[in-house]
């Protein structure tokens, strides 16, 4: 069984890389722009792999929706196995695929679509067979984890530490995608897929940026209330449902996440049996990521099988999940759940009582119509 | 195929329970006592697994070398998959069962050898096949971070953070394999035989235990140097060869390690494509290493392939390995890579040059020779 390679950008050229350094077959490459070192590996033409019946496992790392998704179904619906690192694709469109794999007898697989170099989905995934998955929580973004490290070891500015980010190279020109949460959201959804065995999209999870985070605000958090900030992505198991949100939040200092550093990602999971899990590596760029998706591919090829399950019908309640927030806003009007407000000139401190997820970001959209710079953080309840 | 284990102590009990509660078919549990729970499963003649050809996987959580070896080999030899939770077994008759493994194409799986409940041993090899292992290092003891825990967070003495353990059950009546470190060198050895590609033996692993560590030290080396304590074993590749030690570590306090709290475990890989990848979770325990032997007979059931190198020859050598070191003695004899020296009565507080691991181990024998109670720790380099 012979493996071709869709996208020949940052992840792909990583995989073949590391695939064809320990002499794993990679017959083809796909990719529109011409590359003198693949020579005939190389074609433009995904014929050219799809009606291949030597090449049986298909690798997608050209991102995007449109043509990723065109290639991947046509893929799996010729009886390839498919392995993906593209989060917007396997979030959008996982129950089909999972589907068609299914129909078909061949696996999806999409481990470094979430946690870039470390095997975060594959652990995740082996522990679902035996064990009840209560939460999944961590750092899944290295852009914001490269902010929150500059501005808290080095003392930069927000806006400093993005730009440092984005002349390193980590973060986008346009750096929606990650200091709004939309990239946190994302590989929350996929990770509760795999946790809780279900499909859930994208838009159930509800998200706050780290837009706003400033150094005054880490200095005011760190000396009332002791603690350092972290942007974080859960699910978790609650009452009958699960709750899904990426929010900035107030950990302790002597957490586990508080001294991840630099752009590195750090994602747990919490068994009924195992207990809690972390893993923590690189989540992102060329050779990490590309290497986890040339695991799974080498999974396939060594004989792998997949242990897909029926999915559940789970209800997202982010009604249920209830913790204190920390808010630093300039809006006058006050909420209920208000518990105690710190005002400093016409800024307002405010620590609320246990309210919901929901509850915090409903008000967060009337707080940003009133002061478009208000910020809020979930307060990590203190461990046992 | 059907499953067997052998010996219904704590991990048996636990991946017994693990594996019945998800639907796998455990057919027969070997052991020595009655009990009432497992009807006809419980058998006390090894033969019943040996000779029953539906049985294809025997995973071996007894214990101690005589018995274990014997069912092992005899398992192996009859063309069954076997598993293993004992780390005295795997780095006492590595070789042999590898190869009595290849010979009769089945598969050879100790995950919960090593790192209890964390997927350590397992992600380990997973990257071996595309990367190249530059280091292994981490807490591979929970009894001892459970005493260092206990002092530096709650301010105990060592003699009554040991009590506290073994209160607990984390520590044996005789602690020695924990706080000498004979347990960790295990567990480095059998790690730097997958890292490495490799068959070491424990003896090869220079080994200093905790015994000695005393609140004064920590009092002076938080004080001097900054620094925290962690007992953490290693195995580097350097020079031509590897490196193999356990010894007490000054690390940084915002160093991951210095925040795994309680009996956790914390194993990280250092790989070159890769980068680190960390490991974190319960090293011990009925439930936690429980499943960790249970997933990997369920690896099996599910059909997963060997993928066995043939080992490599590999030179130890501790003299290559080189780091500053703290001491702590009355011994009165100086070294001449002695540093700095700081007398406070009749102890002296020293700090070394860079000296080779074999250098700083052949150097304790002599200062336990004059003062039993002396003390060293290894200087963790500053990251990047």
């Amino acid at each position: 069984m012979k493996m071709a390679i869709l996208g020949y950008g940052v992840v792909g050229s990583g995989a073949y890389e590391v695939l064809t350094k320990a002499g794993y077959p990679v017959k083809r490459v796909l990719d529109i722009r011409p590359h003198a070192e693949l020579g005939d590996v190389l074609t433009m033409n995904f014929d050219d792999i799809l009606h291949d019946d030597e090449i049986g496992i298909v690798a997608e790392a050209i991102g995007g929706l449109s043509a990723s998704y065109a290639f991947v179904s046509k893929a799996l619906a010729a009886g390839k196995h498919v392995v993906t690192s593209n989060k917007h694709l396997v979030c959008h469109y996982y129950r089909e695929l999972r589907e068609l794999a299914a129909k078909n007898g061949v696996m999806l697989r999409f481990t470094s679509s979430a946690g870039g170099g470390i095997p975060w989905l594959y652990n995740l995934k082996r522990c679902v067979r035996c064990d009840r998955i209560e939460k999944v929580m961590g750092i899944l973004n290295g852009t914001t984890n490269f902010i929150l490290d500059a501005m808290i070891r080095d003392g930069r500015r927000f806006d400093e530490a993005l730009s440092e980010a984005q002349r390193l190279g980590y973060a986008e020109a346009n750096p929606s995608a990650d200091i709004d949460g939309n990239d946190v959201a994302r590989k929350i959804a996929i990770s509760a897929n795999i946790a809780f065995n279900t499909v859930v999209s994208e838009e159930m999870v509800l998200t706050f940026g780290l837009r706003n985070f400033r150094k005054s605000d880490l200095a005011y958090v760190s000396e009332k209330f002791g603690r350092t900030v972290r942007y974080l992505g859960y699910g978790a198991r609650v009452g009958e449902g699960i709750a899904l949100f990426v929010e900035p939040t107030l950990i302790l200092p002597d957490s586990l996440e508080a001294n991840v550093g630099k752009n590195n990602n750090m994602i747990s999971l919490f068994g009924e049996v195992v207990g809690r899990l972390a893993f923590y590596g690189q989540g992102a760029g060329k050779y990490p990521t590309g290497l986890s998706l040339a695991q799974d591919m080498i999974d396939i090829y060594n004989g792998a099988t997949a242990y897909l399950y029926e999915p559940e019908e789970v209800t997202v309640d982010n009604g249920a999940y209830r913790r204190k927030y920390f808010i630093r806003t300039k809006a006058q009007t006050p909420f209920d759940f208000y518990d105690h407000v710190d005002r400093v000139g016409d800024v307002s401190y405010i620590v609320t009582r246990e309210i919901s997820v929901a509850e915090m970001h409903d008000a967060a959209h009337l707080l940003l119509e009133e002061d478009a710079d208000s910020f809020f953080a979930g307060f990590e309840p203190q461990p046992d």
